[in-house]
């Protein structure tokens, strides 16, 4: 064997590998954990203040106390208002290489402040609002000290982003089914699950979805990007309205970028229906189905789909706890209009 | 002295008692207090699928990470909808002797299922529906039973407000400074929290909110009913539109209801601006002065003002940590709509 076919032959196992979640995601190095920043993350997660008129936080939409999104095919913004996308899961978005669904974010930094000043998400003018709004509550002050002590104006755009996102990267649902079956519990997959897993090798689902994450092991900031769809021809494409939204193209105008996506991560995928960028799909079985047909021409049948889906429900989670913050008061007063 | 004056002496000053908060509140006899039915209504508090949409829940306008409420002048229910009140605390509720600004509900039981079928607030159409889908979501249905154990139907309107009731009795938010002063320690109020404590009782406003939740010691199911404004002709109630709700009337359309309202807590006061009923009032400043006008026909100088509110605030209580509950999952599909 040549060596070109063996560094072929390695990459190509490397790509198409399933390993199990590790217990701590990439952290970049100019935003290290602390517990300071993890706290101030967290309070600013479930504070409704950074939205317009007080009632949408980051977790109105993507709930940790379910799958990390709100189980609607588009979630509702400030004053009613809906997108064109459906919420993407936050529980271990911090293994994702890029975010939101084209990928436009290159960290978790960067997009944790995208929705609080997108009008029809949490509808902010500007971030000079947000930072006048924090600063003038006396204990985010104090918090955002002691997370960034070395910082002259602590309370920043940049800042907001990186505690929300070092909070975010505690969000990891390890220890399902499939990491402890890869660790050696073979009990925890039942059958299958486990001739779905065999399946979604043989049926070519993993050249996309591999590695611990299922979206494709990539450097950070480096991004998975596919065709979506790869076969339009179908009845598919039509009923659920896949070409509608261009992907990528819409942020970067880019010919190329027409209907490219980032592949995303089938971890708790069993919990966070409806399915597919424009949450059109209503089950998991339709969204199997829809996938082989459109990505790889292929007609699965009932038998293969149900393993199939029993592998995807084995890659959901155990979830840690947490406790429920306290969010700062402005006592006496409310920031938020009074009429 | 004669045993009428005695006896009347001896009911107005336990009228103006200010008394510390018990530990647990009344519990009504056909809903004790179990882990099971605790945890439930727990999970149930922060079900965003309680609502048409999926987008609000108890905690949405009721917010335990604050003080119990939204900060707003009235929240925001399905699609952006506004009512005409400003959500009430829910800390300490279950020392109410009655709910809602009106006092239409005679307990916990009874309010906790109110917003779930009002049409601007959380929306379902009626309880069937909301049995319905509960009761399509397998873990709900293992926690009725559990929690009501003797029922031939768990899942009902009177075990949601059951369960609610029996979690929001956890809500105790004691040892305030207040509380700590009356139990000895004299050093938790300041000097003029002190002075605001005797002018709440000089200038009158004990008459209606004495007792330990300073609502008044009535009985559950009782009430303490007052009219609002009593003295109308002044700049308050006209700038601040006092007279435009009616109050109790507009649920029991008797003429003697027109602006009777139920006569709410102190306690948390200073962390639930804006106040009053139309949430109108900006500052518990303004409102200590607004109240004084209206009700006594007093005008409080700015010296005694800031005394009351300085005692105000010394009814901001201890807030017991709250694990985040999980939500029941819809594995493999969602039971909101996909469009």
């Amino acid at each position: 064997m040549k060596l070109v076919t063996l560094l072929f032959a390695f990459t190509a196992l490397k790509a198409f590998a399933m390993t199990p979640l590790p217990k701590t995601p990439p952290v970049p190095a100019d935003n290290k954990m602390t517990p300071a920043k993890i706290n101030l993350g967290k309070i600013l997660y479930f504070e409704p203040r950074l939205s317009l008129n007080g009632t949408i936080s980051c977790n109105t939409c993507h709930n940790v106390m379910l799958g990390g999104e709100d189980n609607r095919s588009v979630s509702v913004g400030v004053n009613g208002q809906r997108g064109g996308r459906s919420a993407p899961t936050v529980w271990n978005a911090a293994f994702h290489s890029v975010q939101f669904w084209d990928g436009r974010a290159l960290s978790l930094e960067e997009q944790a402040v995208g929705p609080i000043t997108n009008p029809i998400e949490m509808g902010m003018p500007n971030f000079d609002v947000v930072i006048e709004r924090l600063s003038s509550i006396e204990e985010y002050v104090d918090m955002f000290k002691k997370a960034f002590p070395k910082d002259k104006k602590p309370i920043s755009k940049v800042n907001i982003g990186k505690a929300i996102a070092t909070f975010e990267r505690t969000l990891i649902s390890g220890n399902s089914p499939f990491d402890l079956y890869k660790s050696g519990k073979k009990s925890a997959m039942s059958k299958s699950a486990i001739r779905g897993m065999k399946l979604v090798e043989e049926t070519g689902c993993l050249a996309c979805h591999s590695g611990s994450n299922f979206s494709g092991d990539n450097k950070m900031g480096e991004g998975n990007f596919q065709t979506f769809p790869v076969f339009a021809e179908n009845e598919y494409v039509k009923k659920y309205d896949f070409l509608k939204d261009n992907g990528r193209y819409e942020t970067t105008q880019k010919e190329e970028d027409k209907h490219i996506w980032r592949v995303p991560t089938w971890r708790n995928i069993a919990l966070t229906a409806p399915y597919f960028h424009n949450g059109s799909v209503a089950t998991l079985e339709e969204a199997v189905k829809v996938m082989a047909k459109v990505q790889l021409d292929k007609d699965l049948n009932d038998k293969d789909t149900a393993d199939i889906v029993s592998f995807l429900e084995s890659l959901t989670g155990k979830f840690p706890k947490i406790d429920m913050p306290r969010l700062p008061s402005t006592p006496k007063r409310s920031i938020l209009d009074v009429k």
